[in-house]
């Protein structure tokens, strides 16, 4: 397939889930967001699901892409660990929070779904595990367990996806009370300036 | 409108909720899953979205009234809180996670639940901030910012509730998590005794 379909087909997905939610999404709305015909996104996705999976694939890669980071301290890992997280979304990814959470609640009845959530679970606990590990080893961090601190953040960033959705809570709000929280148990604040 | 036969459609609301999504969720499938006719519950309910608003009442007045405690100490409160909230869903009950999970994400289309959720969230916070508050007081809690607490523990009800819905995690494991937490803020953990 070519990218600029693919990618076409993708942006008008999630424009149509932001809008109709995943109860309302039709092979024909999708034809209706983008310059394409159903034939033409039939061709290249059997079903609705099957789009939907591709959906959330590229959705995942983005955000994967998006936790990148060049630093090598844990301290400024741990601090663009959650500007990535809790970063206002793009402009041309806008209303991503919402297509992510209409396909979550789709989770317990469809298991391509669910395990793809899971992947990304895992993927995050194991950044935020590993970037916590690091900073106790190099001493930046208190002692504690990196797995318990996996746990709280991975709830949280859960939290405020839902906040955000649900009831239109700014994330900043969030990501201050996690920063203090992390605070306590690290006896580091990740809003703090690294002082080398 | 007769409690039984109100009753009656929640229930089967519920279990369609949790069968088949929002997305599935029909008038033809709710009068399957009881004992009364289509026409039977139009009489009740004009619209899908007048029955799921006396749902989303009937589950919060459930939930408020699993929240009323005896206690009066601050820490039994808290504890009795928690309990609440980490309970295992009640058998008859069971399954509404996951309906509530169906609702929330409609949640940005639907300004009744939307507001429902704000709503039941407000509620939830006021009886933290409570609690913390007396807590400080009475001098069981060190001291600290009773909102803050309150923002940390909703969010993080909120991302366990997603996750036991979408990734299938115990809700003990968040329990736990936040009750690590809690101690750092306030001095005692929640999942301690009360020595008077």
């Amino acid at each position: 397939m070519k990218s600029e379909t693919k990618s076409e087909i993708i942006d008008a997905t999630n424009r149509v889930l932001c809008k109709h939610g995943y109860a309302g999404l039709t092979m024909q709305k999708i034809a209706d967001e983008s310059s394409l015909t159903t034939a033409a996104i039939h061709y290249h996705f059997d079903t609705k699901e099957e789009l939907l999976n591709a959906f959330l694939d590229n959705l995942i890669e983005r955000f994967t892409s998006k936790l990148a980071s060049e630093a090598t301290d844990p301290r400024e890992r741990l601090t663009a660990f959650l500007d990535a997280v809790f970063s206002s979304p793009n402009p041309d990814v806008d209303g991503f929070p919402v297509a992510i959470m209409e396909l979550k609640s789709q989770a317990p009845f469809q298991t391509p779904f669910r395990e793809r959530f899971l992947g990304l679970d895992d993927m995050v606990r194991e950044i935020v595990v590993d970037i916590v590990a690091d900073g106790i080893d190099e001493g930046h961090f208190e002692e504690t367990d990196p797995n318990e601190i996996a746990g709280l953040v991975t709830t949280t960033i859960n939290g405020a996806h839902a906040r955000k959705v649900a009831l239109g809570e700014p994330l900043d709000e969030t990501r201050h009370v996690l920063e203090t929280t992390l605070e306590l148990h690290l006896g580091w604040n990740p809003g703090s300036e690294v002082v080398a």
